[in-house]
């Protein structure tokens, strides 16, 4: 049996696309943009464009397209709604293309774009994502977004739990101190993941603009078994 | 009372020199750097010289200066030692002068050079640099090396070990989730560090190399009272 490489990439600026051609990368921002992708598809979203400025999304806005726009937790004023994933409601999102402007998110897909795959991942696609990547061959990089290039805890215990489902399957072998990190990190934070991320800087950035009102959805396992994608540059649904 | 700002940074790509002005930078490289200068200083050198290529080391030593280079765990051939601590007796260094190339640790001496004070920190050195600190008054910055640019194991739970001592004072206070998580990890690691570490990749790299011998010492506690301080780009003792 060949095993499959499995690591962990702390932030942007530590990400090492010559070492991960042919990998499956998996995005992980949990609070918001990871999870409010997977709510938008787990809700019958057709595809999303991710934009990177507010100038795309305002012409995309022009054109008749649903935009998702926000910087630092605040709504664009063109937009038609921000970053929670509350806001992607089936009765909004159901059959439609949405336009998504992230503060970061833009830029991580075009660092992975020389991998094999990219794909989305969070706590609410988890066990679906998780056969996903078992039914394939390829090594696998769990890239954490962090906030503004820094780490992040939120996203570290959410690569901590993908990982160590993916070592269990004996199918993973790991010589990567992230990958090793973010398993003892989830192991201290997995009996109660809600306290544990009450202390992280992104957990107190929200409730300061009353934007903390979906970090308990956000924890929720398995709300969808929706797979969202990128390919040529817009995300889709990539069910097994 | 002003309470003093403690950050914790995991790579020379993540270090933030805008954001760390005035702040005492400690350098953590405990395999093997921060370990061997600690120890050199512990056996009475009276400086050391960082330098970066093999070139300046080389002319250093045509000047007749005690050279300690190596790269990759490998003793160049021109130099008196390479960089384990336990090259650094006290019958070879007491009184010297010393010329130092590393493999990283001289970029990040002058990442840090726009800060208030850089300083070199281990085990070896613990309980003094926690008293040298807190008899000052700057933000901290606890700037693991890692290697080549990545995250490592053994640096966090050497900045969780002083992270955990230095808000134990209630002086400080953090919303790093670099320092939250290096105060986690050393929280597993702490009943047993050696352990712990024996899973790092450093850790095998040393041992395929023949040079993990000094693992035991470089995790010891309080070894030295030593405050190897930067003063124009030398590192010099600086005692309280």
């Amino acid at each position: 049996m060949n095993y499959r490489k499995l690591e962990t990439c702390f932030s942007p600026l530590l990400f090492e696309p010559e070492n991960h051609k042919g990998a499956i990368v998996v995005i992980i921002d949990i609070l918001r943009a990871t999870s409010a992708i997977c709510t938008a598809f787990g809700h019958g979203a057709k595809s999303i464009i991710p934009v990177k400025t507010t100038e795309e999304a305002k012409e995309y806005k022009k054109q008749g397209y649903l935009v998702a726009a926000e910087r630092d937790g605040y709504v664009l004023d063109f937009a038609d709604f921000g970053n929670s994933p509350f806001n992607f409601t089936r009765d909004r999102v159901e059959g439609k293309t949405i336009v998504y402007s992230t503060t970061n998110g833009t830029g991580i897909i075009k660092q992975a774009s020389g991998s094999g795959s990219v794909v989305i991942g969070s706590f609410l696609n988890f066990s679906s994502l998780i056969r996903w990547i078992l039914n394939r061959d390829s090594d696998v990089v769990l890239f954490c977004a962090g906030w503004k290039d820094r780490f992040n805890l939120e996203d570290t215990i959410c690569a901590g739990a993908f990982a160590e489902r993916l070592m269990q399957s004996s199918r993973f072998v790991t010589d990567c101190d992230s990958t090793l990190a973010a398993l003892d990190l989830w192991s201290v934070a997995k009996p109660d993941p809600k306290s544990y991320i009450d202390k992280a800087a992104q957990r107190s950035r929200l409730r300061d603009k009353g934007l903390d009102d979906c970090i308990d959805f956000c924890l929720t396992m398995d709300y969808t078994e929706k797979i969202p994608v990128i390919q040529n540059d817009i995300l889709v649904d990539n069910i097994l």
